[in-house]
């Protein structure tokens, strides 16, 4: 799926909902610059983590979020670190989300802990002591095998003292060889239940590439391009008032105008309907509140109007919008994390492969309803004077 | 100037920095993560704001940070802010970071303004009622040249009640042409001090061309491109291990090896030391406190030992690291953020136009102190025991 469609699913219930708590005639245009940061931010790394990217690429696998040293801004990476999982990250690196937000942490230690010993033999026998069960060995610091054969002995003695290490991580160089060697390291020194866990610059592409070599990878670390979205670092979320009406009164519809069709807006109090098949999601269809919603609507596309499609009568729906403040009050009780990851899990697993795949995905359908579709192009016109 | 140059200036403070307060056997990785996370935030944004992009191509113009609704993380944006302003921007919309770092404020009213009323001239006068000595006019909303003129005559009203208007500002469509139009109106009114402002995806190439194509645009409002790196959403500042030693011992060098060149440490205390010509700066030369430097050095590129560069005896230079932590507590005083505007300023104004192009841009010469490269090299060999 582009990320102009998910940009399209994420502006949607920003409008509307901040369309309804507009009494007066002046909004207040800082909330909703806040709304849209929180909003556009968390949806682009919930995209990251889930859809396009690396989750899939690495199915099945557990997906650890690393980014906390490239994550933006100075929040310590929690924005970042809980929408990854959200996303379907299945731990994180980052101990202040792990405390704060109750995700599961995992890691290593750091090149710099074996570089404080005088040996690398050293450094995982102390960090086995103060670790015990804990031990992932970042085995990459001077020769990579000879580190391998290193964790496995400290594994070894950790046995004898009664725990077991989790396995080794790879940071650095020819990771499908690498593991494939590590592995046959491990099997030999009697550690089949060691893991491989690998990092440095992953995405969806080189995780997919290491798969498709047959890497011996059990879990996948990734950073920089899940926390920041990578070379696309924005979705662009805005925020556009698509109704008013003064207290008591009824709603007025608002259009603005654009030269650019993508950039004009749709009137009314919106809602989204997402539409199920036997097969999954049908298509995302935006309506007015106020005017309802045909058993069987047409759905058109705003920016190719002759593209329309018809939704089966009888055809499950669920409404995605729901509200959030009210009146300047928190109506909203969010989902456990947990939970929020299970849905977005769920979701995703009803769209069709051709929607998920990375190399031209077909592009889900999201449109307007036929009625607002003609309520906008009235009004468009109206406002232009034709 | 590439960003892997910039990448490679910033990596090094951090690595020299946090090796002088390690004492004891044990670094502390989460305190480093930290460190790594707000210097490469903070330099990546400086750079969009000053050296790359904006700054250059607005050349003379106003760049203002218009990047709150986009800046990742939740830190209310106040990190990307400030970079920006040290970087070169003369103002920000963000109204927060106005208050809290005292930087100026500049911006307009959103299009949820205009079109909370029944009609833009109504929207326009009620703005110029509640702000009348800070007015500019966002004319995008329906027709952009109609909303000029509906500014126009907002701005002569305010005119007879004793105040300025500041200008409009363009949002979408073509910026090169509806300015020209725009400041004929504008002109025709007899408000040739109102100013244009443009915003909607600027960049540095976009403001380039505009500017070529004979735009009349005043300032111009960067967002997205700004504050989250755009393309380029990280910069790849680590932290490394360059030295350890026992209380009142020696310092022993370390250095981490790596199948790729480009990840192999430099080890000892660093410093960097910025040498200047008559035409400019000249190169940054990276050599160990220990061991102090000639005085005529000659720098090594790490990643082509060949390449070579004899720097002039008596050339004028500055070290560029100073402590800003030890044993735990801040020993810096930062400066006044006008200040590191201005120095940031300056520094740039001292490289040569070849490295600030946007097309094939010059590198500036960033290496190693011979003696620092000899040391390097032969501990690289004797960790793979050659």
């Amino acid at each position: 799926m582009t990320s102009r469609a998910l940009a399209t699913l994420v502006t949607i219930p920003i409008e509307s909902e901040t369309a309804k708590p507009l009494i007066g005639p002046v909004p207040n245009s800082y909330s909703t610059i806040a709304v849209i940061r929180v909003v556009t931010f968390a949806s682009m790394i919930v995209v990251n983590a889930r859809l396009n990217p690396v989750a899939i690429a690495a199915r099945g696998d557990e997906v650890i979020d690393f980014g906390l040293r490239r994550a933006q801004g100075i929040d310590g990476g929690l924005s970042a670190s809980r929408a990854a999982f959200v996303g379907g990250c299945t731990a994180t690196s980052n101990v202040l989300a792990g405390r704060l937000l109750g995700l599961p942490v995992r890691g290593t230690h750091a090149h710099s802990w074996v570089m404080a010993f005088d040996g690398e033999e050293e450094a995982f026998e102390a960090w086995a002591q103060a670790q015990p069960n804990n031990c992932v060995f970042l085995v990459d610091t001077y020769d990579t095998l000879e580190g391998v054969r290193h964790a496995a002995a400290a594994a070894l003695r950790l046995r004898e003292r009664g725990h077991q290490a989790i396995g080794i991580r790879l940071d650095s160089g020819d990771l499908a060889y690498l593991s494939i060697e590590a592995r046959a390291i491990l099997d030999e020194a009697g550690l089949p239940e060691a893991k491989i866990v690998a990092s440095n610059d992953l995405d969806e592409h080189v995780i997919a590439s290491l798969k498709e070599q047959g890497a011996r990878i059990d879990a996948w670390g990734v950073g920089t391009r899940l926390v920041t979205g990578g070379d696309q670092a924005a979705l662009g979320g805005v925020y556009k008032l698509a109704a008013v009406r003064d207290p008591g009164g009824p709603w007025r519809h608002r259009v603005k105008i654009s030269e650019q069709a993508v950039k004009t807006s749709n009137p009314g109090v919106q809602q989204v309907r997402r539409f199920s098949g036997p097969d999954g999601f049908v298509a995302d269809v935006i309506y007015d509140e106020e005017g309802g919603l045909d058993a069987a609507p047409l759905v058109v596309d705003p920016l190719d109007p002759t593209r329309r499609k018809r939704i089966p009568a009888g055809s499950t729906f669920e409404d995605l919008l729901v509200p959030v403040a009210r009146g300047g009050r928190v109506v909203y009780e969010p989902p456990p994390l947990a939970l929020a990851q299970a849905r977005a899990k769920h979701q995703v697993s009803r769209l069709h492969p051709g929607i998920r795949r990375f190399v031209n995905p077909h592009q889900y359908p999201v449109g307007l309803a036929l009625q607002l579709y003609e309520l906008k192009t009235r009004l468009v016109l109206e406002a232009r004077g034709l």
